[in-house]
């Protein structure tokens, strides 16, 4: 790995961060929040941090594939550190690990919070808190569209014959025009939502930032209340809709921008992805209706669509609190959580695209039973699944589970019961936010022990980057190839250059 | 499917089985529990049906490959039905449901129980309740060894190259031969535990009865309190070790037996099985200490290394409540719940090596992100494991968590809450015995509703079949190429004879 190189690129993307620490100024001399000062503080932190790591570790311009992945990893965690200063610098949360906590939520698009009031914040910290949902978001769409299937890991290269995107080759400009296009199309709808939600009644200040929240699915809310503080069907309407087109491939939105609307239909993920949330709808609808939960069966309807689109998305947002509902609907939900959204767009969760291969494995299975002699493969859409692709999740399950095992048994190792401790793995390793119990809709996490919060924190990260990214760095062989950094300046007794030697 | 000659094998099984529903008689004389008359009428019944199946339908030579499916299906349906009429005709059990749950709880060696009061029932149907567990266990030995790998699934077909066992050919008398053998070694061990126990301080029906549910790792006790019961060290020791080796695989018994005592460790799955067994142990060990829940070391390693093996061997014979222990050890047991005994033992679950090759899956796939060009396989003990295998595991676990969650909504969406529902399923699907909560150690089976008892019937049935005899009928493929059977006696107006047909 060229560690000089990824550190120089690193300090690049602090200093983005550090100028993105000023967009909460407007807010903080409109609102008048003397918050000012902090994001100052905060953003001549990141630009001397930043600065350091350029001014130090030179630029290396054959950066490869394997430094993607520390690329990857130590850039949402550097990002997220600094982005943590703004609540522990302000004052307005105390303990650093409850701010990292807050802002690693917030930049993987989780959503979970250590917030009991979250009103009480100046309204400049709230807009810097879903702004970290919002750049989170760009992140992955980038990751997942572009990165991720450079490096032969995530959801999207399960169907890379599929939907255009860049092929395997070395990380070079195509990642920038890929960005810049997918980010247009990002831009496009943070802005229509924007607009449709100040035509429900909104402030452009809550609107602009659920949007951010929406679209990244995130789930951040200024509210304590979530969305339900708006009481308003047509609010709930349009953030389902975008909680939905979040959580669908960008790839096609950028294709039915494009004039092909029927991109959507083509998808075989996206079909199961609606298959999903209309079937879970449908019985949890049915079940809230005959347990009596409802009298109302239109707002049975809206708040069953909201919470199963937000939960499946990924998002988070609340408008019922789902920890009152049968167990029934409980044990649905759950089930949904771990499906998460379709592969390349900003949802988390194990991904739609790999549930349908893993199903459609076993049908093929069961048919290979009945017909031994055929030789029978699996396809999606037109394209036929290469054999690589069933150990990418076969084993991506396999880590998941031992990820989800070893997290799970440290949480409740902490003192947490079972079903708070199972969910908060859940929520957190899928990126959603909330999770049930104690941790559950009008809960919080901010009750956990310190360890609990740094391992969720973990869980964020590794849901975030798809595992693997996470996993590969803890493997000693990554490290093995580690290159000396080239120094600006020669530090004394220092090995010899890098130049002169041989690396395998 | 040549459905005549499935129905004339089913009948010559019930016959066997009829003749076995004498076994307990000795018992009812000796200690005059005036149940002699119930199992006669049963047995009496079980000959009609035989007999009946035995006249109509012709015996056909060629059985084939797709015949097996339905052969292991029905038998373990039609018997478990047989099995439960000593319960329901002798008034024990007055529900049918119920009693048909208790006999496949005790053929499937499940060991969940319906009765709150186990002690009232007499003596000789007690003895017919562990007997079920035996014959439950014979069958496994030869379906696991000698059935499924011919079929080509189970855990076994997984390392057909390492354990010596039949090779894939049609249904043959090879299945006798196996059966032989393995059965030499069943008994044998049955009788040694046996003559331990009394050892022990145990009588003789007690010793006997316990060797039953022990070896087949089914888990039905005489006493309320399980093996609690005895508070004795020395019979648990003796149990624990039985059911170690009752979960481990009975090819590994029999080469041990003919010398080869290097066999266990030189078998990868049976190290990582020790290897999981001691682990756990050393971490609820650990845990119940720190949390106080035991002040004596000696009673809580004994206490926990019970349960763990216990729980791991899906025996499910209980000595503590562990629904009394923190979350922790619940996370940790509810996990080993999953994992089962080895392939080709008589314990149930998902098996040791499937999970051996889920993680040998994850780290080849690290290893090839790390280095692309490298060519890389896994391996088995000294053996490649062939490519099939692969997509054997990965649709065995899809099937597997499509039974689980389709389960766990039925039960929950009758009124179950999550914990008790959801360890009902897991308790009953990985074939254990007791769950957590309301179906937990010292609570029973009893109070769910009959759609629940039904459901969970299923779930053993299929936990115990390795899921895909099972769901292969449930596929419509399947059934198009049924034979008409051959009847002895012809029925007027019926189709052409068989011979003059054509098959697809």
């Amino acid at each position: 790995m060229r560690i000089g190189g990824v550190l120089n690129l690193l300090g690049r993307l602090l200093i983005i961060l550090s100028l993105m620490l000023l967009s909460p100024l407007p807010f903080c001399y409109y609102y008048g929040d003397l918050m000012a000062t902090t994001f100052l503080i905060c953003s001549f932190i990141g630009l001397l941090c930043g600065g350091c790591l350029i001014l130090l570790f030179l630029p290396e311009e054959d950066l490869g594939y394997k430094d993607g992945f520390a690329i990857v990893c130590f850039s949402w965690l550097f990002i997220a550190l600094l982005g943590a200063l703004p609540y522990y610098i302000s004052g307005f949360i105390p303990s650093f690990i409850d701010a990292f906590f807050e802002s690693m939520s917030g930049f993987t698009t989780t959503g979970s919070t250590i917030l009991s009031d979250i009103e009480a914040l100046p309204k400049s910290l709230l807009f810097w808190r879903t702004m970290t949902h919002w750049l989170g978001g760009m992140g992955i769409i980038v990751l997942t569209l572009a990165i991720l299937p450079l490096l032969g890991i995530g959801g999207m290269q399960l169907f890379q014959a599929e939907v255009p995107g860049p092929t395997k080759d070395r990380l070079s400009p195509r990642i920038q025009d890929t960005a810049r296009i997918l980010w247009s199309v990002y831009l496009l709808l943070t802005g229509v939502e924007t607009v449709l939600l100040m035509f429900g009644g909104m402030d452009f200040f809550d609107a602009l930032t659920h949007s951010f929240a929406t679209l990244a699915t995130g789930g951040f809310s200024n509210y304590n209340a979530s969305i339900s503080y708006f009481d308003s069907t047509y609010i709930q309407m349009v953030i389902i809709v975008f909680m939905l087109l979040a959580g669908a491939n960008f790839s096609l939105h950028f294709m039915a921008l494009h004039g092909d609307l029927k991109a959507y239909w083509k998808n075989e993920e996206f079909r199961l992805y609606i298959a999903i949330v209309l079937g879970a709808t449908g019985l949890i609808v049915l079940a809230n209706h005959l347990w009596g939960t409802y009298s109302h069966l239109g707002l049975n309807i809206r708040d069953v669509l909201f919470q199963v689109v937000s939960i499946i998305t990924t998002t988070g947002f609340g408008t019922a609190d789902f920890d009152t509902w049968s167990p029934f609907c409980k044990v649905l939900l759950i089930s949904i959580m771990f499906v998460g959204g379709c592969a390349g767009s900003t949802g988390g969760g194990i991904k739609v695209v790999r549930f349908l291969l893993f199903f459609k494995y076993a049908r093929l299975q069961l048919h290979k039973l009945i017909h031994p002699r055929q030789v029978e493969t699996i396809k999606l859409g037109n394209t036929k699944v290469p054999q690589d692709v069933m150990i990418a999740i076969l084993s991506f399950f396999a880590i998941y589970t031992g990820f989800f095992l070893v997290a799970s048994l440290i949480i409740t190792a902490l003192g947490t019961d079972i079903l708070t401790g199972l969910s908060a793995v859940i929520a957190t390793l899928n990126n959603i936010g909330p999770g049930l119990n104690l941790v559950g809709p009008t809960q919080n996490f901010g009750h956990l022990p310190g360890i609990s919060k740094f391992v969720l924190i973990i869980c964020m990260l590794a849901g975030r980057l798809e595992l693997y990214t996470l996993v590969i760095l803890l493997t000693p062989g990554y490290w093995k190839m580690t290159r000396t950094p080239r120094m600006r300046f020669k530090i004394k007794g220092s090995a010899t250059p890098a130049s002169q030697r041989t690396y395998f």
